[in-house]
């Protein structure tokens, strides 16, 4: 039994904030007006300048506190509505009216946060006034020939772990999902083999069958051998995989924003190729997966008061808990600017 | 004069909460149906097993938190509704679906409190995972012959000590409940004994003619000689009796049961013995009983959200707030484990 | 450059609460009927004894803190609505309903407060149980011949600090009253004296024209110069006074009363004297002045949001900010206990 496989009570807060790229909005809800959001807690407000470029300040006027968001833009700077000052999408203060002198001062600035477009988000780096050394994570499948995708945004109850555990998570399919997914009968042993890959962790599913409920039956009519594999990438990937025969594949990518310690914005990523018209898939998939999704935001927020209520968690965890200590892990390490190094594989057996 | 008779400012916390038996909810209420309650703050879940008898666990499973009460009972055991763990009445785990291997295992216990049957009344243990060395309180004359015998469930405003004080005292019953009981005019003295009782402290009021409101009218009609005694006794009953003549006998015996730290579960049993027909009785008394109690609801709501707004009690006592510091010195040595010793009797006057 | 022209960043908590006379009430509304009020926080009663005189209490029974403004007054004291404790003006306890002895003690006083009226205002002194050596601050030329006098009592949100920097701020009236008042083009240079006065500091503002906008309209007419001054005079008056020629003068003087720390109740007296009828004035002035002050309102919730949010004041002035410092100053020396010896003046230019 590895330490993830011990059934174990863990009282510590909650992990951290990992820094790195976040989805914030779809590309197409930022315009010229000034759009505010949380990140992780801090008010930040999102434009595009008189290029179309993005840009994320923080959402402070550096004179009164006043919220930036809720000024306008004019030639590309963002005015503040209280006193007029004017910061361009560095944050340099370019306008102080009434005064006699140069506006731009260090005192004056707002801190700006790197930000831009891709595959159909806007996606922010969570500190301030820094290059990031890399891109944003590249969504795999999206929009590629084959394809259908499909982009939606929902605002799940609870902090990021617990809203990544429970994306990625099979055993409780069977009971939350009851009748959409898997059974609570017939299970039979299933081997999983959980590895590390590049800032992050796998989980791959061996040996289960197509599943019973409504969801595989769509996916794969004629049933089969299902290939199936749960991931975790920093800061904020939660990406489900599913191979069923050679002419279904379906993958789900989650954008994990934490917006604020109970709050986190879901933005997902939804990419399947199945022997399906575009149009049925559509009509029958999307509807089927809204209704898991809205048990999975019941659940999730019955937890997160739970946790409120006795101020903490108190987690016991058994070897079928596949990646939540995992992502707990992998999270407070980076939150705490150390970078996780392991690299194992391991096996465990489940009943699915 | 003796301590309590001192006028004195109070400035301490409120008194803490003191283990034993409290009722939680009428046995009736309680099923198979998982019923989520809170005792002094903690989230508990009663249901009851396939033989009826009823249980008491801590409202959150040990696995990922969420609470048990959301789940059903199957066979006697309640399971998560989250991943399927089930626990029976004792808290151990009987089911981890999907895990190869024993279910229980000691971090994975749910903490399991004593729970009771009696007269009416589901009570709890107030304590996890012991077994009480004594019964519940019992509460005299309910269900005896010739007595009518009336419960009721009320959501009072305030602290346990502050409910009890008021279901004791008798100096607001002029204000308070003007007209319904006792009048601010023409007062007499009387003379009030103050004596320790096993767990508790009762006050004997001597030479009180009958009360001239209505309530007083219609237990006794006819006048004459009132025998009347308050009581707490630990941990949570406020009991008042009254004598009148020998053909009407009332006692209100509450159970007082703290939710949270200012709202309190009231659970009243009132036995009446009068010479009046068991509807008329019902008819008017409850209709008169209600009104008393919303007036104390409200005075007890003002109350508490002062103590809020001013963080903490600030309290003068005279010699005729005959039972409130005791309780609060009963209640403050029951919490910290000492059990009082002391064997008093004090007399006072008080103009009633 | 002073010390208030260099950008800076603050990130002091919120200063203090200075003692002296504040407005709670105006006193036509206050009657025999006790009436509720917090002076920063603190809950305090008001009401009128059996003489005509206001008088002002803690609003909390010393027996068991019930608010003193849920009962009424009898003979000029006033009654406890829980036991009947009845206080006079002065907070001495002078009935305790029930007790064989003297209801007068130590223990048993309800805390007093100065109280008078003045102005068509009642004014409370800050400070428990003293008797102030100065009266209320007298407000010029209300009542005056020859002027108009309009009284309004409005609750502004935000700490007295930033509600006064508000009222006497010259340059957000380009942006957030646009139209209504300045203007943000044409601006042209003009001089500002910022000089101390007794308890306080005033802004003079030298050869400012009058102002484009529908206000100005109405009071000068014909144009011309404009005689400006602002002016803050401890613990609570903003005043904003106007001279255009001889015939138009107008003086605003707002009494800032803390309610909390982010609700601050402003009663504003205005004095007018213009070469228009008074009804047409009423009928003009008063609506042009609620928008202005709605729209202020509006940005101080904003930026009131902005404090709670980020947890702090993070501010950075310049020097046409010109009193905003001065007065956080002001207030944070009269909380401490330390008075201003400072006797100062500097002259700025600033772009109107």
């Amino acid at each position: 039994m590895s330490e993830e496989s011990q059934p174990q009570s863990e009282t510590k807060p909650n992990t951290g904030f990992a820094p790195g790229w976040y989805v914030v909005a779809a590309s197409r809800d930022v315009e010229s007006k000034p759009k505010p959001f949380l990140l992780n807690g801090l008010p930040l407000v999102t434009f595009r300048d008189s290029t179309g470029q993005s840009v994320a300040l923080l959402d402070r006027c550096a004179h009164r506190n006043a919220p930036l968001s809720a000024g306008r833009v004019i030639d590309g700077n963002i005015r503040c509505h209280y006193h007029g000052w004017e910061f361009d999408g560095a944050g340099t203060c370019k306008a102080v009216p009434g005064l006699c002198g140069e506006p731009d001062h260090p005192g004056r600035r707002v801190p700006s946060f790197a930000c831009c477009d891709s595959q159909g988000w806007l996606w922010v780096y969570s500190e301030a006034d820094v290059t990031p050394y890399r891109e944003p994570y590249a969504i795999p499948c999206a929009d590629q020939p084959g394809y259908l995708t499909i982009r939606e945004r929902l605002e799940m109850p609870g902090p990021l772990d617990a809203v990544a555990e429970n994306a990625l998570d099979v055993p409780h399919t069977a009971f939350v999902h009851a009748g959409l997914f898997r059974k609570n009968k017939g299970r039979k042993p299933i081997d999983v083999v959980i590895r590390s890959v590049d800032d992050g962790v796998e989980a791959q599913f061996i040996g289960e069958e197509r599943p019973e409920g409504v969801a595989g039956r769509i996916l794969a009519p004629q049933g089969g051998e299902v290939f199936h594999w749960d991931r975790f990438i920093l800061p904020c990937i939660a990406q489900v995989e599913y191979r069923l025969s050679d002419r279904s594949h379906i993958i789900a990518t989650t954008a994990l924003t934490p917006r604020t310690q109970t709050v986190t914005d879901m933005f997902a990523t939804v990419a399947v190729k199945a022997p399906i018209p575009d149009l049925i898939l559509r009509t029958v998939f999307r509807p089927v997966a809204m209704r898991i999704l809205r048990q999975d935001m019941e659940i999730l927020r019955r937890q997160t008061e739970q946790v409120a209520r006795f101020g903490a968690e108190d987690f016991a965890s058994t070897e079928i808990d596949v990646l939540g200590l995992r992502i707990k892990k992998l999270l407070r390490e980076a939150a705490s600017g150390r970078a996780s190094s392991r690299q194992d594989e391991r096996q465990i057996k489940m009943l699915v």
